[in-house]
């Protein structure tokens, strides 16, 4: 607790200070930072070195290894993130309404920092610098809680995080991480209420589990997403084809990938083997209803309820045919995560009937899921796709990081 | 637990309807709910005298037995509440933003219900038609947990409301009252993820405490209140006197009511007997630092830094000078719950930095701290005073229960 506590002290103080920190000593900061991350590679690579002699060590999968994995390359990657988070306009101060009230006074809504934020994360090092960058653009005080596994390359960035940062005027205390990398410390920063105003875990369903669980402290829940593609009988079967493809193979092990498809029965005669063709050319293992295997082959494993819950995040699609857009909302209403959600059709109201009746953070008429994403959605950043519905709902870009404070002022208004 | 899964399940199938109700039905359901519970007085009536009966065999204490208490006055007054509710504008399917995409995908965020928004509360049944009210209004299912004090209340109009509700057109499931009021039953609740997208206590101490440590669901906390009004050197004695006992007398028992007052060192001399008059004229019992007692009295209690710290939500009052707006603010920061903090000062210098620096909800100069509230804001309605910063900060009105859902529209994009 000694670590825990003295740095939530330390990082409840720095809030206050952040507060009042202008613009221009942020962005300059930020400019800092991203400058010391290329120009101490050397320090990060040494480091980045340990860890994965430790994590071959300990027997990590190789995909695993490669993300903890970094490079030259991929330092000034991480740098030019920072450079991108710098570039963004600051939301802190912006007057969101103002108004007037019968008795004189004016009320004026202004975007202020949460204060702390705490992020607990996995194994990839540059969730250090992004998510401490996205902090600090917003003003508010981050608390970084990586994996054991990229421990030694989580502190050698944040050292150099801190250097350039406090040399710019950042004050102290207002960049953390913690070392220690027990699970018994990650519980009790679940539980520092009256330091942490949010905490974000981003990883694997264990860890967002572990999180909902056991916080007692304010959470977004982020990422999990068992998305779905609808192809209805009044899609184009080639962009329907193009659009699966996408949301299947493109990038199978992110959340917004699609893990079902549901075809028309309209069309399933004809697309259902056009589209497992296309998806077993790809590598793709099917999990398919009795219907579909019926049009195709008895040799494609069965789906089973359990696969229709299942979030993949790998070369595997289930597969079911439904009775057209209502059946289809019904499903995915039922199996689905509340993540990315699509229809294909030519039916304008089919798509309306979609989109209004699917529970979703993000609903796509004739486009892949894979356009979730703070980035594609013109957000310029990215802290996490919230899955929860409130404070907020898909990406979450710098305005997810903030909260308001309600400025009024009197000429000695008292109440009546 | 049989009650509770019962409800959670139906509340959960009448969310996916709920969001797909007319304003007009709403509306219409709002105005049958208030014209029933006057028409059905007498059944809530008999259903109160249950538990008034019950409080006094139980020697409930004669405040909260008149907090208890139903007349057809009352009554009246509730379904007034009701119809309030039914005037203001629906946020529901509003598009707060709507952009283009370089690949030419359209984006809207729409506002859309939260889902299903469990309510415990404590003794005041007026909690239960104006909670269910404002739920429905904004296409929510509610679940609502009374006290035991009051569930023969509760449950009388909240029946009437669900008879006139589900006959105006309002999915069956969308008003849910759990009438066993054990303490288990509550902690079940407070752990119903999957089923409840939103849990708000409002109550004293205890049950804020409680839902905090247990809620395993999204939690808005409300309403503890350690408010400051600080009385600046600059100050005009006559509006100071005139808002600091507002903010403390007008109606102690709330939570934006003043805790303590802070005194500028440069006024002290003359502000601290005037005050302390005042405030002990109105029966306010002071607790005051060593500086205040010194020119006033030395039969002046003394504060303690546990008084700093308290609610008092009575008529005391903890008094401290302090060395001008910088200590105030330091003071405030420390101690407050974020809440509401006011200022009386002339100096515009001092006023935007008491605006900037202090972090609370609310922040006033020269106005009493008794205006936070949402009909005081212009909101219409409110549902609680949010004392966290995240989803929503301050008096929360209808927006606060509402959530959003990105909508993509696009002609075949996919991601490259």
């Amino acid at each position: 607790m000694g670590e825990l506590l003295e740095k939530c002290t330390a990082a409840k103080l720095a809030a206050q200070k952040m507060a009042r920190v202008s613009t221009v000593t942020k962005d300059n900061a930020l400019g800092a930072i991203a400058k010391a991350l290329v120009e101490r590679t050397d320090e990060i690579i040494a480091a980045n070195k340990t860890d994965l002699e430790n994590a071959r060590k300990n027997g990590i999968r190789e995909a695993m290894i490669d993300r903890l994995t970094l490079t030259p390359e991929r330092i000034k990657g991480i740098a030019d993130g920072v450079l991108e988070v710098k570039a963004l306009s600051d939301p802190i101060g912006e007057v969101t309404g103002m108004w007037k009230r019968p008795n004189g006074l004016e009320i004026g809504r202004k975007r202020v920092p949460l204060g702390v934020i705490a992020i607990i994360y996995e194994a990839r090092p540059n969730v250090t610098a992004d998510a401490a960058a996205l902090c600090l653009k917003t003003s508010n005080v981050s608390i970084l809680r990586g994996g054991k596994e990229a421990i030694a390359s989580n502190t050698a960035i944040m050292k150099i995080m801190q250097d350039a940062a406090y040399s710019a005027g950042i004050p102290e205390g207002a960049l953390n991480i913690i070392e220690d990398t027990s699970r018994e410390t990650a519980t009790q920063l679940m539980k520092m209420n009256g330091y942490i105003d949010l905490l974000i875990p981003r990883g694997g369903k264990g860890l967002i589990k572990s999180v909902v669980e056991n916080a007692t402290v304010p959470v977004v829940e982020t990422a999990a997403g068992n998305c779905h593609v609808y192809v209805d009988g009044a899609a184009d079967p080639d962009m329907a084809e193009k659009i699966v493809m996408n949301a299947k193979v493109q990038r199978p092990s992110v959340c917004n990938a699609a893990e079902t498809l549901l075809i028309d029965k309209a069309i399933a005669d004809e697309f259902v083997p056009r589209i497992f063709k296309a998806l077993q050319a790809e590598n793709v293992e099917i999990r398919a209803d009795e219907k579909s295997r019926a049009i195709y082959s008895e040799n494609i494993a069965k789906a089973t309820d359990e696969d229709y819950y299942t979030e993949y995040n790998d070369y595997i699609i289930a597969v079911k045919i439904v009775d057209g857009v209502g059946e289809a909302i019904e499903h995915i209403n039922k199996y689905n995560t509340k993540h990315s959600e699509a229809i294909v059709t030519d039916s304008y109201e089919r798509a309306e009937r979609f989109l209004n009746e699917i529970d979703a953070a993000a609903v796509y008429v004739n486009a892949s899921t894979r356009f979730t994403d703070g980035f594609e959605f013109g957000f310029g950043a990215e802290i996490g796709i919230s899955t929860q519905k409130m404070h907020a709902r898909g990406p979450m870009g710098l305005e997810a990081l903030t909260s308001i404070k309600y400025i009024v002022r009197g000429n000695g208004q008292v109440r009546g």
